[in-house]
């Protein structure tokens, strides 16, 4: 497996750099970002996923998601993937929040999805495969958070993955796709009419069926356009409540669904993540 | 005059907005953003006017320029203004160099430049008081920044204007365009081939004519493509030795000339400024 430098940037103490493989899981090309900040030689670092929403690519946090300072005064580091297969051969909607740039952290078995949107087996197994392989990253310290459809992808990869990280954060997350416009559209889609088959990828329905993680961080928008249609931040909070799930939800007045908002409180999710990580 | 709020967005404890007014001065429609921490009522801020470099429009360090944070703890109001006229009725080049986004802060007195290319009065007058009446400034506390051709703004208009600005920094500034090949296209084709009128826009050259600021902060990245071409950051060096002109010019080992690096360093510049803006 061949990794592909893009660019690499001196940027707070570190480099941050952009990545392309071609996945064997996806079938296509894919690229992403790591930072790493400076350290000794031969140390290893805990590592934070970052998974974004619809539409975006590795590059909307890399750019705007002021992730960097914080990282590198917790020698923490932080890995953004995409959020879909791309290319030519990829098929495509329309519409913003399904197919390209709209994954869903899903492996897809509907035709046409189920050729390339392996995005499930690409994050939770291929991915951190090649960031082992190539980084130095403490494998035994990954911490995960995400944006909107990404915090959906984190909630649900932790939830799916007990043991697996040490700390699970999200930043207006999707909590259920069951039950909002863009899970209905994108889950049947990829995985079919059968609601059955959506549950493991439902973080209030996993939670609800015994899932469970040590705690959780959630900050939401309460000025978020995307708050009471599609985030449904409060099924999260009575799913957890029910199950006696762990967690903090901090609803911040004001804030939108945008970087402006996810950059304000990215350095106490870092700082979060850097006491579990490093307890 | 009328001021149009393009866009507003809670960051970090303030309001991220973007304005578009209609400019008298260079007779199109111009844009810019403003960051207001939260204050008491009644507060009047210090203001940080950032002048940004090729290409750029107010949008590049609104997203990537990570000075909000820096702002609100400091609570001071941080400006971008666009870089050039814009719009189908104005003249263009190109060149990413001159033209669109490449105003260089002059007043042009050459066709076609002249009609719309008035980059000088825009920021020395115009929207001084377009900020003033219409934000929580104190305009008795202002610093300028800039980056690239933005720092050469800023530390030209600084330079002409003494007594206006308690503090001037630069990112990875243009130094002399009287000495480089941006300068000497973009002049040329602004003021003509007569160089003599370019002096007022090269702050090496001011700094010899006797120009003088209380202290400057300079941040240059080593690993900066322009910086042999193009930034020749020596000159100012050279400048302010000879005319014993106080300044702290820091070469930054590995760093290019990104946001990458702009970003790493903007803390600290809020920092220097905030210093002098609330002493």
């Amino acid at each position: 497996m061949t990794l592909e430098q893009v660019s690499a940037n001196r940027s707070f103490g570190g480099t941050q750099g952009v990545y392309t493989h071609v996945s064997a899981v996806t079938g296509t090309p894919m690229t992403f970002s790591v930072f790493v900040p400076d350290h000794a030689p031969g140390d290893r670092l805990p590592v934070l996923w970052y998974l974004s929403g619809l539409t975006c690519t590795h590059a909307n946090v890399t750019e705007k998601g002021e992730f960097r300072r914080a990282c590198a005064e917790a020698g923490i580091i932080f890995v953004a993937p995409d959020t879909s297969p791309r290319g030519d051969d990829v098929p495509d909607d329309d519409g913003y929040d399904f197919g390209k740039g709209a994954g869903f952290y899903v492996n897809a078995t509907q035709a046409p999805w189920a050729t390339h949107f392996h995005m499930r087996d690409y994050i939770e197994q291929e991915l951190p495969e090649v960031v082992a392989a190539n980084f130095p990253v403490d494998m035994a310290r990954q911490g995960i958070t995400g944006h909107s459809m990404g915090g959906h992808g984190a909630l649900t990869i932790a939830l799916r993955n007990p043991g697996r990280f040490r700390s699970t954060s999200a930043f207006a997350p999707i909590v259920s796709p069951l039950n909002c416009p863009w899970g209905e559209k994108a889950l049947t889609g990829y995985l079919g009419e059968d609601q059955t088959a959506w549950a493991e990828y439902d973080a209030c329905a996993l939670i609800a069926g015994g899932a469970r993680l040590p705690d959780l961080l959630v900050d939401q928008g309460e000025g978020d356009n995307f708050l009471e249609g599609q985030l449904k931040t409060h099924l999260l909070v009575e799913a957890c409540a029910a199950a006696g799930q762990p967690v903090t939800i901090r609803m911040q007045p004001g804030y939108d669904h945008s970087y402006y908002f996810i950059s304000t409180f990215m350095a106490e999710h870092v700082a979060w993540h850097a006491e579990r990580l490093k307890a």
